[in-house]
């Protein structure tokens, strides 16, 4: 083990990184500093806080914050700007949340003096590659403790064993065998991975979605919203001004109650394995469709299809973990240039899982009814230039097929 | 107006493609070959043959062909095997049918020794570039006559005025105004857009929707059925082996009868403005959805991001009209050669206009559940390989950040 | 003829805008203002604005200006950030002057209430394109008279005909059959095509090259050079700080005396043909070869390659003539944000037509020796991460090997 | 050590390949079975045979191959197809290299038994990557030992006290310091990095080249070849058809003797770190600009901007080391498709470092010149159609530019 002397632990206050938060006393010899964050998960934190100062951890390092807002307004918007999928179906609910937590571990780490920072993500996965990357962008010469990588307690026996021996708290349903799926949520999603989804053929249970009711038990009348954007964030909800955690969270219970953003794929790692996931993104959903709405009618068409072009791989970016890295950066830039028009609203139907666009509006609309008329234009556009238009365009497929034929 | 022989029109039997019939006899005092075909429209042909013939068009030069099974093999399923979607959207239904009624248009030609070729889109639609675009690339040399772009008939009343005059035979609805949309459909979609929707903030009326019920009105329970894949394209369902065109009539029936597949949207067209359509792709949905999920399991993961980067450069050139371009086949080249492994059968569920994927399996799978196991992999994955693969994945930025702090 | 009150005209004071200025009085009945500008094409200007005078033109109607340093900084310098050459080889000299014209242009019609403007270029060329997207994008209602697709004046006699009757000064060349080449200058490069060059298989003419002297005739000594760049752009050259157009103006002497920066190439007109080019950019070859080297230390490998995928694009962008359109704008704000520590300078080998970068450095140098060097580092890389970083990348070929064989 | 029976060395008779070897045997106590190619390095191999029998390599554990047809033909020439460069500037010379090493080196593995592999590139470079990456891919199985991450002799004493106590002959070269830089060469480059190249500023020596003549050693008068393309590939150098290893080793020769090819940069390697490389590609340089001149008479204009687009990508898949990926095969298949009309020949101009094509021609050209020239036409290319082209190619510019004015 190398020399620590302290170090920032991503402490959620369950049982792994309570564990984690033991081991690191133990291996390391070090003091450990939790950092505990609100960004929506639904859960309490001062259990967190009580559980921590249990464990040993003195009260001045202890690091609770409320950073819904922040994550919102600066993590989750810039993405959903760009229209962000990866592989044609994930919102990205996990990756976005994870650059951070690292921002505010490495900032802990700054005010405290720690010299390392540790996470609870398993080796397998894609978020130890998130937290880290943050990390070493943001602290170069920062060590990175991550316990799954490098301790024996591999089995879940082994864990439980060491979590009595430690005197950490178990609660029952550890005990009995640990919940058939590991869970993650935060404003964004929820999502459900291993154990009894790792057959892609076996259909998730219906008793493992959280936050959003069936399709089948959603309401029998559809619902309509209007959702107000500006520079291509939504900033009112049926007409009501809401701060950026505040219109998710409204999303996410409006696209809950109708069955909204229910995902079941098989994803690739960047680690490189295929891997299955479940997601629930209810305001996500939502968000993505009404945004591609009202740009629809604000963006310029070649602004459009070059941000379609890049969005994949801006998408890799985010899902691999290089939010901190110089080319995000470099394509928010771009994204975020194109959306000083997106501004004006979108009208939404939501219905048994469903959301459509039915109507949208905006000051800056780029729709010209006078031009897309079939009827009589008073000359708007004059459609022999369609004839130039198609000869040229054809120009090179006549050559060739003239000289080659 | 040039010196024109013999022309072959895109013939649909319609009052428009009729007054055209009249129109070049008249105008350019030529011999008129027409040609009628089946790609699905849902319409009776032989009233087309009756309405040529009554309109004086020899026996001989009427041709009317059903291109059902050729649309779907050979153009609707080869862009389904690239995820095609125009502007995150648009499921290209229209688009893909023209090339193919270009193509067996030119055959015509030059079977009759015909020096023109002629159609019915107007001077501000992306048709007429698909057609023309087709014309040319196949058959450099011939005369393209785009009527809407060359007469006067520019209103509604003049041309009705024209129809009389020229004994066309005029419908009722036409008397009334007209339709309230301009309509298309083939065994990939319908498409509504003109007139009451040239206005993105007016809702569609549930009256305009043909193929599908609203979402309301589907069955209250979920159908689950199964499609099977063989390189990239549908080829049984519920273990039935199906023909392309019988593959997708039967998920149009599907899609129609669950409420799936409508889209009211405003895209960007090639000649340059935004256009307000709503399509009806029942079927197309449920595939689309269906070959995702197929290729999540057997495809690898750069081979999909590939083509997820190339997607809505090939969506485009499908959108403007260049399927016959040589820079559409070197990408269906790739496409094609990345399905070969794509097999295998994925479950889906239909219930009130969603379609979501709850199970997929394949004999070429990539998925490795031993790899990809949170529980204990035997050794199968060293997690501390990711510790190496992290930090070297970091080192460019935390040289950055040592350098430049 | 439609109805025209004041057309500028982009006039260079040679013959054929001298008979389009003629010309636009006669067809048009307006009243014409000439603009003519310095752009670095090495020609006097004042001889222009006599002759407009004696054309007619009052003199508050002529305008000239000054536009070298505004062009080479607000224009050449931009693209040169990206690295931009289109189809590998030309480095887009004329694409990138037209743009300032126009948009000079417009100004001008603007301060003196023209609403037409007009330019000498044909109508198969680029820079038709790029004139007029220009005007459009910049003064949407403006009307544009491109005399060469109007007039019935194609033949070289019928121009000296209407030229002779118009009372326009003939120069004897123009008499003995016209230059042997269509030639256009400014302070990037100076072009060559049409007539002599039309076969591809003719070698160009050791007389037809103006700027550069002949490898085989520059010196048979090597010169060294020093340039430092700022922000991606080249402030000083061996020492001294320079303007933008004055540090262009030196690279091309540079570039002249040893016989650098010749080309002879067909490119892919925008219009749809091929054409053949003979191009001389004697200080761009150097730009464009120090500014890759201050790039290979200073910018971070991802923003690096993030700019040569998309630089082909906005290479295209340019050589069609849309740098006035928001794509090209989002674009340029990617790159020009890429370039913040693009600062250093490089030693640059001229020698009998070849750049070479020999040595460089910055203070803002990505480069690290010590993780750099294969000698010992004392630790500062661990080679054994290497071994995870290949073992995960290589993963999912494992698993495709292993599944599939 | 884990268990290894027998392994296959990728040997090339040098010290460190030799130390290597006997470490293997120590270390690993199993057989060792030796593989060298000739991939025109430029060596002599039987050298290399003699020395492995002399430490203790059994006969017909002793392979030697002649590889350089092969590795012309179906590594090289493919990679020539798409224009390739790396960042630029870098032919990927040695990258080219490395699959077709360790797919032979999985051929003898797979014919003698052995269930291990090793090399002797570092933990710092590229090429460990390149190999290793090549052997998972084919052999998914397989044990890679990479000696430079696993052992101590991490300096160069403890190298030459290793070798020397296990009777390894050792060269004086070697006594005196070892060699100023790194080397490696084959029949499209040869490479230096390391040691005196480590500072970015100093410029290379000139004692250091070792392929091409410096440019001011070159002769004084040009020299004139023409290359004969079919499907893309070189066939014919003046005349003479030659196989593919004969025709780079004869452009090699030219280019040599012309001071061609030479290149000093700083390069970004995929394990995270800034290199400065020095590189001669006499031969490759020639191709490039060849190849280059073919396509640009005999590629359709968007075909060429697709490849344009893809190019960097591809380099650096190959850079990277992903040859055997499926990705960098469906790209291949892409550039294979597009090649078939590239056929032909280019006359190109070598002058004392410069390459520059002077004329081409073929009979699959698209270059037209009744469309191209800017005399009379005949009616060819109608003027006129340019207006429409431009027109409509603006209106969405002239709509946004009227609507937000």
């Amino acid at each position: 083990m190398s020399d620590i002397k302290k170090v920032v632990l991503a402490y959620s206050g369950g049982l792994d990184t309570s564990v984690i938060l033991k081991w690191l006393q133990d291996a390391y010899q070090c003091e450990v500093v939790t950092f505990t964050a609100d960004i929506g998960q639904g859960e309490e934190l001062e259990p967190a806080r009580a559980k921590a100062l249990q464990l040993g951890i003195k009260p001045e390092n202890i690091f609770i914050d409320d950073l819904r807002e922040e994550f919102v307004r600066d993590f989750v918007f810039p993405m959903f700007r760009a229209n962000t999928i990866y592989e044609g179906e994930y919102l990205l609910g996990t990756s976005i949340a994870r650059p951070l937590i690292a921002k505010r571990q490495i900032e802990i780490a700054n005010q405290v003096g720690a010299d390392a920072v540790s996470h609870g993500a398993t080796g397998k996965g894609n978020d130890q590659v998130r937290f880290e990357l943050g990390y070493y962008a943001l602290k170069p010469g920062v060590k990175v403790i991550a316990p799954w990588r490098e301790w024996d307690l591999l089995s879940r026996e082994k864990l439980l064993t060491y979590a009595e021996q430690a005197g950490i708290p178990i609660e029952m349903k550890h005990k009995q065998g640990g919940a058939p799926y590991s869970m993650d949520a935060n404003l964004l999603h929820i999502s459900f991975e291993g154990r009894h989804l790792e057959d892609p053929k076996a259909e998730a249970e219906e008793s493992m979605w959280r936050w959003t009711v069936s399709p089948e038990a959603a309401p029998d009348s559809p619902e309509y919203i209007d959702i107000e954007f500006e520079q291509g964030d939504p900033v009112a909800l049926n007409g009501v001004r809401l701060k950026p955690h505040e219109m998710l969270a409204k999303l996410n219970e409006l696209g809950g109650k109708h069955g909204i953003g229910r995902l079941d794929l098989v994803e690739n790692r960047y680690v490189g394995m295929k891997s299955r996931g479940c997601y629930e993104t209810p305001g996500g959903t939502i968000l993505l469709k009404a945004h591609r709405g009202i740009e629809s009618i604000t963006l310029d068409r070649e602004v459009g299809h070059l941000k379609d072009d890049l969005m994949a791989r801006y998408a890799s970016l985010i899902y691999n973990g290089y939010w901190w890295s110089p080319e995000r950066k470099a394509l928010q830039v771009l994204i975020d240039h194109t959306q000083q028009h997106v501004n004006g609203w979108v009208r939404i139907k939501l219905y048994k899982g469903g959301v459509s666009v039915v109507s949208r509006d905006s000051k800056d609309t780029l729709f010209d009814q006078t031009i897309a008329t079939f009827d009589d234009d008073g000359g708007a556009y004059n459609q022999a230039d369609a004839g130039g238009f198609i000869k040229l365009n054809a120009l090179r497929m006549r050559i060739a097929a003239r000289k080659r034929s």
